[in-house]
């Protein structure tokens, strides 16, 4: 890649996991959230993630994390993307094993690079400011930091994590980035409220940037156990040894997210930065925000498929995924998610969408796990 | 048949039209609201129309005068009914044309019989009560009167027509009939309660009997050239003429309801007599009365098929018609029709379930009338 917008010595890690859950029955354990087109666009969520990053990471800089059943419908997806791209998981280990690996992968090939790992299911928009905060975090990274991008707050959401900021980083390159003063955890609503007042907290998208040698020296520090067998497994990863040790170290490496093994640790020492985004992003965690996603039909309803499938009459505000060629029909109702495929149909409300998770339960106990 | 419940000279009509419009997708013109079992009883509509019929009319006593487009789909549902026991229509022509046509083939077999014509698509409980109900009807028949027999109301619906007794009829055989002071279509909701507490009114079901003598003695009077063409059609009927009279006299037959035609102008008369029915009756004419026939599930959500096709999470009062095998999941919604077969899916409330029609048209207006 000559293009100006790559990177040097930048790589993107993409870990493709998560059930989306709260999005079943278009998510499912067999066809996860990243491999759908949720919102018609014409390209999957990882489809789209791997074209965001291309730009900047060039097509062989870019590396897919994901499971071991899902390898055969990601490389479907993405037939440019090189054999070698691809890391399977023998079992879900969790956002730190999953980077972590990537990360001492590309060590192990490349040297000590910069990496930046993007979750494979979430909506961006707005190219040019994604990439603008990108090579913001990468010279951050380069400077020693690990660095996440903060997505600005539109509302006080009780669905996301926050990253707290404090002063200017002050690193070349990096104009905007700021000291991290800490992560939280999803907040209550009052206190989301004041997250927002505040102008201090920003979404935690779960991108993280460093360097290897930066990000796997604090994982070897936090959790020396998982650090050594993950080094232990890349050493072996482009050797006729990568299964035989996969099979022995993988199952029992710790199973942890990368905010809890390295970014809060290492943001209480003030060795995390915040690079601002300034584009839209959405993690698209369940019906009712994937409408905020989707155009307006005449009352607010919206459609995530082909419009034509759905006959409607006085209704408003619902929100209809019509995925089995069947038609819909809606008559009265308003503020409804009504979800048809194949195999399940889901009707609940909108202000219920967050809780899709106990329908997937209960479907678990009742022993269909087909349909899960 | 030699069962002391048949009564002699006595055939039962079953006109079997209609689209069930307002029971879409269940309900659709190739397969109509009687070809269905709606409340899982395990016999449709029109098996257990005819099944109740039998006991009286006798397995050859009994008539059907259908769609020509049906006529498969019912002597499959009818194995047992003999080949000159259904009649087919080459085009609608409403109730009149279809009961006259029976009863003139009838008289024309049988000589002046009695006739009691009874809808193939409604539900009725208490067969003995039904049969009290026929007999009498049956005796004031035969006495030469145009009988109804009339559904004690329960509520004061404004889904049906209501007829209007008198005095008592004073006829052997019939100790409960009163004459009929008159026919009233669907009353608004202020007459219907009116009707309801003045205890004259009851529910036209749509059951007529008489002698054919009588039926078609007032036919001739008041619509004859409607009489002359069904007599004409009714002289072929059993001769190698019938497609050819049929082809050139059905299509120019009047359409008009056997109400209009006959039972309203011969009432003003005195000449029709009401036999109170003391069974359960409904006409199911939408899925929320539907659900009335249904038993409850906790939280009163109500299933049209089978349980465990349904999950449901914190809901109530919901009508659930799972017809395509697929599982159908509720969160935390209420009082909704949610409707799925195999081709088309209908969400809406109950208290919409009377305005599906309008569905329908949409639905035609689109041309998609192979959904119809």
């Amino acid at each position: 890649m000559t293009d100006s917008r790559v990177i040097e010595d930048f790589y993107a890690i993409i870990p493709a996991g998560g059930a989306g859950t709260r999005l079943w029955p278009v998510s499912r354990q067999g066809a996860p959230k990243f491999l759908h087109d949720l919102t018609g666009a014409g390209r999957s969520l990882l489809q789209s993630t791997v074209d965001r990053l291309t730009p900047q990471a060039g097509a062989d800089g870019i590396v897919l994390v994901t499971g071991a059943k899902h390898v055969a419908a990601c490389r479907e997806q993405l037939p440019d993307l090189a054999e070698e791209s691809v890391l399977a998981e023998p079992l879900p280990r969790d956002s730190m094993a999953a980077i972590g690996l990537a990360a001492a992968v590309l060590e192990q090939r490349h040297g000590d690079v910069v990496v930046g790992s993007f979750a494979a299911d979430q909506m961006v928009s707005g190219q040019a400011a994604f990439e603008q905060a990108v090579r913001e975090a990468v010279a951050a990274a380069r400077a020693g930091y690990v660095v996440t991008i903060g997505i600005a707050a539109s509302r006080p959401s009780v669905a996301f994590g926050y990253v707290r900021s404090g002063e200017p980083l002050g690193v070349d390159g990096a104009p905007t980035a700021l000291h991290v003063r800490g992560f939280t955890e999803k907040p209550d609503a009052a206190t989301a409220r004041e997250y927002l007042t505040s102008g201090e907290y920003r979404w935690n998208a779960g991108i993280f940037v460093a360097r290897t040698s930066v990000l796997l020296g604090h994982l070897r520090e936090q959790r020396p156990a998982l650090h050594d067998g993950l080094r232990e497994i890349a050493a072996a990863w482009d050797t006729p040894e990568r299964e035989a040790v996969l099979a022995r170290v993988w199952p029992g490496l710790e199973k942890i997210a990368i905010d809890h093994a390295v970014a809060e640790p290492v943001a209480a020492r003030g060795g995390v930065a915040v690079v601002p985004g300034t584009f839209g992003w959405d993690d698209v965690g369940d019906f009712n925000s994937l409408a905020a996603l989707l155009p307006s039909l005449d009352a607010g309803d919206k459609v995530a498929g082909v419009a034509s499938d759905v006959v409607r009459i006085e209704t408003a505000g619902n929100v209809v995924v019509p995925q089995s060629g069947r038609v819909v029909a809606l008559l009265g109702v308003d503020d409804l998610v009504v979800v048809d495929t194949p195999d399940a149909l889901l009707v609940t409300s909108r202000s219920r969408a967050q809780q899709v998770k106990s329908l997937v339960d209960a479907l678990r106990e009742r022993g269909l796990d087909e349909l899960l």
